[in-house]
């Protein structure tokens, strides 16, 4: 055979030019309401709009392809023209949470080095605190009736600015949180966004008839992940700035939503608000819970109105997607029983489960870690390549730190964590983060954060602190003080637990698992 | 950033089990009807049938990875079989046409080299005078009732077979006519398969709700580019022994078909059928042309009852399918005014229009060759780099050899060839081969094979000879003879007339335009 060329280097015109490549084929159809702003836009807007900001980028931003953007903003239509624009000049969108605290945003931006960065009025004052680096050399504030904000970049001449892009090149930068006391910043390449769309599209069934509510915020990749599958198939798309369950049901009613998702506090929200008995929830067809395992008791109000909600699992390393229970062909009962299962991969998604200290894959019914593999797996962690390694092992699989269980039927389960990260309200929280930022404290002698339960949020953390000797005054309140201004909300603990001493193992490493159990009583 | 995988050439389970992974997802889906022998199997049925047909070749067969199978059968659930198992073990499968000539097939054997061949009863006497080559080391003879022939694949214990694949790795050998003397055989890699899926159902939109009738043979690529996006889509497909309007009708009325595909003359039959008038059609949605540009004439009836046929294009060597009138959202009297064009390309697949001296890009309107390039790339030409160099140009272009036009709303018409081949009743057909052959004849001083309209194949070659000195006796019936012995009947050319010389053009070539003038008045 004559040499062939390497078709994950090989640069081609649609890679990334989804905006394009959608509106050759289906210019006319409605894709995407921001419904804050009322801005409805077909497959051919949406392109045109990619074309005017791509050409801004390039003429104006000075931003080419390899050049990193970053991002503070809530769901709104310019971040997906950064998207569909970045796509088409390969330059590399980077979503930063607005959850985050200047001191962790600085560490981000250090990392990525952005040429340019685009954020909302709303975070005027966050914005003011962080010190860009100087990298950025372009920014763009979002305001609402600014002339002079984002709307040079709409109102510039249009062109066609696409440019080849191959598989192997880096798309967007996704930090997540978790395992380790310094968040990552995964590099997720052209190959995993459209794998992923691919696996959720073929898995799916028919995303084009789709009329979605995107619920989860385009800082973590689960928005994208949204996002990106129903706009790949020339379905609908409703944006919303932030979750509000009062917004979910007057969108659901007026757009005819067909399918949203939710970590499991926002469903409970949603059918926790006032308006919900009444509301026609008659146009939707499934609900697909993420970010956690999501509680029956969560689950009941929407089954009791004949709405299946079903499992989906992945992570930014694997995913975004590898699993959801598809109940196709199911009756709503059959769907209901599998409640707490996840199913089994997507169909272009290997998966095993392995013992944690052998390696060996473990028989069905017995627990282990849950490794995957696909065309999905993500592009290593910006600047960490000892840490890649631990993540993306032989072979092409990628580690999860899941533990996981399989059943007779072939249906997987999630256990909990092969380490200490835990989710709360849909984030991903590493105890060892907030230790390290404890520990800072002059007050504080020795820490250990664990995972507590809680009602709302699934999981929260809480401090033991041994304080030093010469601490005094209301130590829990100066330490939640300290934490509030170097941690986002959802990592500062809900309480500090002032104790004598922590407790180990017999082999002297601290022992989580007591101390969560003393905490707890 | 740390290494990466190399993901063309890295295995994954999923990778080719097609069969495994719809089990998976919707075991209990009815996946395939044949329609001769009333075999209905549903997705967990065609899977467990690969498993044990996969088992039977490495345990009985001896094959392994990157063996090849050569098949001769008509459209029957044991192909299925094997291509499903093929998919699991890495075996290449290798169909070739029953319409070839014995000397035809020997020169294709014996390129190939397969490890085990299998043939349907039917095909006995056509296989009798082959030339098997030493390479083959297990024969099975498909008959209906005989519990030797395919009986003892099908009763094998069952075992799960499949194994990690790689995009790279050949899935297919499939072997086409046209532009010189010798038949080309195309490696199809699994990333072709895969890749040509994923745009059929991207593109098309929800395959999974297809009931597709296949009507194309599965020696042609053609029959698995209709089966597999529609199983892969977890839809439902029929197979036919072979095409015939009567049945074709009888299944559409049986199965509720939704879709089906055929070359111009396949259509023309169908609506030439008596009973058309009165067949109950109302479950089709969709016809689609290929092979061949379908005339308006011959869509006329399918449309008069509603019912849209839009033109597909593609090439084995860059496609399957690579282009296709969409229609989507579009009224029937829309879909009908572009009765001509093809369309746009698929969404993961890139084309340009260049001339065909300089190379560069012509402008809207104006005619060049049809490049086109995407992940579903063929693999080369088994053992002939050179004419694969002329095919896969640099960066990934292949090479069409057709003439097209792009208009001002982007839909693209071919025009013809740039070349000598042309296509009859959707077999490609090369006149070199066929004036190779009659040059051996010892009547025969010079010939010269052109295309001729036809009204029932669209077109058929007709050859001019010139005699030698001692010809006499009929020539015309000798000749006949002579290319009935050794080439498809599809190739023997319709009329032979004798001439006194072949028309050059002033350079000195053949000027098989006036030859052509020449031989229609």
């Amino acid at each position: 055979m004559s040499q062939q060329p390497d078709y994950d280097t090989m640069a081609m015109n649609w890679i990334g030019d989804w905006a394009g490549r959608r509106a050759a084929l289906t210019p006319h159809r409605p894709a995407i309401l921001d419904a804050d702003s009322d801005t409805r836009l077909s497959y051919a807007d949406v392109n045109a709009r990619a074309n005017r900001v791509g050409a801004w980028l390039l003429d104006e931003g000075g931003l080419g392809k390899g050049d990193a953007i970053c991002i503070v903003t809530r769901n709104r239509v310019e971040a997906l023209d950064l998207y569909m624009a970045c796509g088409k000049i390969g330059t590399i969108l980077a979503p930063l949470s607005y959850r985050l605290r200047p001191r962790e945003l600085n560490d981000l931006l250090e990392r990525i080095q952005p040429r340019a960065f685009v954020y909302e009025d709303v975070f005027d004052s966050l914005v003011e605190a962080l010190e860009l680096p100087d990298s950025v050399a372009t920014r763009v504030r979002i305001a609402d009736g600014d002339d002079n904000g984002f709307q040079p970049l709409l109102v510039h001449p249009e062109r066609e600015v696409n440019t080849p892009l191959a598989q192997a090149d880096p798309f967007l930068y996704i930090h997540t949180g978790g395992t380790t006391a310094t968040p990552k910043v995964c590099i997720v390449p052209h190959r995993q966004m459209l794998w992923n769309a691919l696996d959720m599209i073929v898995t799916g069934g028919t995303l084009m008839e789709q009329r979605q509510l995107i619920t989860f915020p385009l800082f973590h990749v689960g928005g994208w992940n949204s996002l990106t599958p129903v706009f790949h198939a020339g379905g609908y798309s409703v944006l919303t700035r932030q979750f509000d369950p009062g917004q979910v049901l007057d969108v659901i009613e007026g757009e005819g939503i067909t399918n949203f998702g939710g970590v499991e506090a926002m469903l409970r929200f949603i059918a926790e608000h006032p308006r919900f008995p009444e509301a026609d929830l008659s146009s939707v067809t499934g609900i697909t819970s993420a970010g956690a395992p999501c509680s029956s008791e969560v689950m009941d109000p929407f089954y009791a109105r004949g709405i299946p909600v079903v499992q989906a699992y992945g992570l930014t390393e694997a995913g975004p997607s590898n699993f959801m229970y598809g109940g196709i062909d199911q009756e709503l009962e059959t769907i209901r029983a599998h409640n707490r299962s996840i199913g089994t991969s997507m169909i272009h998604c290997d998966f095993r489960i392995v013992d944690q200290e052998s390696g060996e894959p473990v028989s069905t019914g017995e627990v282990g870690v849950l490794h995957m593999r696909s065309l999905h797996n993500f592009g290593g962690y910006l600047g960490q390549p000892d840490r890649t390694r631990k993540a993306l092992l032989d072979d092409g699989w990628v580690d999860s730190g899941d533990l996981a269980v399989q059943d007779e039927e072939g249906n997987v389960r999630i256990m909990g964590r092969a380490d200490n990260m835990f989710i709360s309200g849909g984030e991903n929280v590493s105890p060892e983060e907030i230790e390290t930022v404890l520990q800072e404290h002059p007050a504080v002698a020795q820490v250990c954060v664990v995972a507590m339960p809680d009602q709302r949020w699934g999981q929260v953390p809480v401090a033991a602190v041994v304080p030093t000797e010469t601490a005094g005054g209301d130590i829990e309140a100066d330490l939640r003080t300290h934490c509030r201004e170097h941690l986002a909300a959802f990592k500062v603990p809900s309480r500090f637990a002032v104790v004598d001493s922590i407790p180990v193992t017999g082999a002297g490493k601290i022992d989580r698992n007591s101390l969560g159990k003393q905490l707890d009583s």
